[in-house]
């Protein structure tokens, strides 16, 4: 059990709590291997069956309320341990009483995934617990406190997104060795399929998705299947991949040239095509600093690559990387109404974003995207940029 | 992806909303791989980045309305694939005004946790979404639909079903095999998982408490992490397992006695203890039949044991199992507060329960747990079941 993950990532709400005086935080949830709960794994570091209360107070006290058959798994971890027979409700109530918040905030956000682990369910059960209690009118939502909490990442958090980066650059590279011209898209993703269950490791979001795979232009663009489609000589092998390990993700984007006997370097156009991608991604990473708002950094990337005559890509510049590959909290994206509020939010220090964007071209899709760390002023990278397109594949046949 | 699963339980759907006169059923859910939508997978088949709707109507229709990105996946799909690139509100909204529904049943219940896959934040979307039309009165629990959608098993998911338990008896009867009185509870675990990683199999429910396993009578009982205890002669290895095979579950208790030099069989009062358990188990398997309450039967088994002299189990008799062990809707189960109405709910023919107890023992938990579908007038075996206490260890050298 992740006992001192839970420890840190407690300690660092109430601190959050106590800095936004917000009394208390209360996630809410049951049976979490069918319906996850996106803070459990650091509030709790297991599942539960039973309806089961997390409360962490601005005063640095955390406690849980949980089935009695639940309540053993919890005995190490910092918070005061209430098991409950047949009914959460007045254990829950008496806890409350003790704390007397103003203010509940519960995980519910209209426009952040990751705050929104309370279902429509939960939450009518949890307004009947608390009806005719002075607690009735005091449910609000969690949305700051998660994305403050979840964002900003504790050092174990840090040190597990640098080991899935470092995995996931190492799996990377070894699919440049072991490439073989005859590899279809579904090959490359059989292959890296086959070495995160050697050492089983997760995907960084859908399994069957990650990696996606595009071997030249044309291959059909967006979250596909892995295909049939081999890589023509002098075109380019797009991955988009990630691995998950022990909890937490990387997300990147990788670009190889395959040469062929007319090209065996890349076309001049390519290569231009490469570096307004670079240029883009640059412009926006450029931007990133504590108290910006997202749709700034996306807007920098957006006209920088529009300026060089590309079409707008469809999706936001950046977000979110940590326990999943879209972790919630601020957008580096566009005001567009699917992404709700998220690109309005503010970076702060601490937090780890992609930065990507790409253009379709003959040669294929050139996509890229790279991790970096939100410091004081700036960004360091989390991920080796790739800063040219690299090589794949010896022989020089056109197929 | 499942095409032949998702056409099954579509048109299931479609049946079950025109004999209840529901107008349209709608799933609403985005990025799941973060927060899962427990009826996804067989409406679906695929994990979705953007907000989603699927809309099953009780005329047969069915559509998808979902981010260009994720709609390549859902061309063999028996829906209406409606992709959009910045907002679904429109879009969805105008489906509906094609199906013009009275009612709109979306997935939240206080109750069953497979008809609650719709966030709080989700929910407050869809009123936006749906506000100033003429369906901003529309919404009800879907709870009824889902119960029946996804209790009764579509023959492609009872043959899921029948799969897992197949391969759970096998990996049982492996361990028994392999089983060595040096073994740890740890062991036996770290064994099956092995087993289960070699053939890329899940768990019926958390990995790491699936199995659950007690050795002898001094191990503690409950949702516990399987331990450093060994199993000392004269006492009973207790294992709660199930493996979880192409998205469906098994879930069954299994119980082996250690023969020790002074009792090469086991001792009368154990023998009678077991006895107990298995009448018990067998009162409660005898009320089930379509029409029936749920807690009819809890009520059945509940008596039967305490009748011989045992305390009362502090759980449901039994609940239904298919792509979660716990599967949700009707509940066999005691009216109490932890279980909403659930028990309540009247059995229905082609449901999947499993009937499971237990007592605590100088000699060890004696819990058993079988599994079985419910016919058009009682009950037939998934699982082999269990009529006496098994042999585990060929040594009888006191531990």
């Amino acid at each position: 059990m992740d006992t001192d993950l839970v420890a840190e990532k407690t300690e660092q709400a109430a601190e959050v709590l106590a800095e936004r005086n917000i009394d208390c935080w209360l996630t809410f949830c049951r049976e979490t291997t069918e319906i996850s709960e996106p803070n459990l794994p650091f509030l709790l570091g297991f599942d539960v069956v039973w309806p089961t209360a997390i409360v962490v107070s601005k005063t640095g006290r955390s406690a849980v309320v949980l089935g009695r058959h639940d309540a053993p798994n919890a005995s190490e971890l910092p918070h005061d341990v209430i098991p409950y027979d047949e009914s959460l409700g007045e254990p829950l109530l008496e806890l409350l009483r003790e704390e007397d918040p103003d203010e509940i905030a519960v995980n519910y956000s209209r426009d952040d995934n990751t705050a929104d682990g309370l279902t429509h369910g939960m939450f009518l059960r949890l307004r009947d617990i608390l009806d005719g209690s002075d607690y009735e009118e005091s449910l609000t939502s969690a949305e700051e406190v998660v994305s403050a909490v979840r964002g900003v990442k504790s050092p174990t958090e840090r040190e597990r997104v640098e080991q899935a980066v470092a995995t996931t650059q190492e799996l990377l590279g070894d699919v440049r060795e072991r490439w073989d011209p005859d590899w279809m898209e579904a090959d490359v993703a059989d292959w890296l399929h086959a070495r995160m269950d050697e050492r089983d490791l997760g995907s960084a979001w859908s399994w069957d998705y990650c990696p996606t795979v595009h071997a030249g232009g044309e291959s059909d663009i967006g979250h596909t299947l892995p295909g049939d489609r081999t890589l023509p000589a002098g075109e380019v092998l797009h991955v988009d991949f990630g691995v998950k390990q022990d909890g937490y993700s990387a997300d990147m984007q990788r670009l190889w040239y395959r040469p062929s006997d007319e090209w065996p370097d890349p076309p001049a156009d390519l290569d231009a095509a490469f570096a307004d991608v670079r240029a883009a991604i640059e412009a926006g990473r450029e931007r990133i600093e504590p108290g910006v708002p997202g749709h700034e950094v996306d807007t920098a990337a957006r006209e920088t690559l529009t300026d060089r005559g590309w079409p707008e890509y469809d999706h936001a510049f950046g977000h979110q990387v940590g326990r999943n590959a879209h972790d919630g909290g601020t957008l580096l994206g566009p005001r567009w109404d699917r992404y709700g509020t998220a690109p309005q939010g503010e970076i702060r220090a601490g937090e780890i974003y992609t930065v990507e964007l790409g253009v379709e071209t003959e040669w294929g899709y050139l996509g890229q995207e790279e991790m970096v760390a939100v410091t004081a002023d700036g960004t360091e990278w989390l991920t080796d940029p790739q800063e040219e397109l690299w090589r794949i594949g010896e022989e020089t046949n056109e197929s």
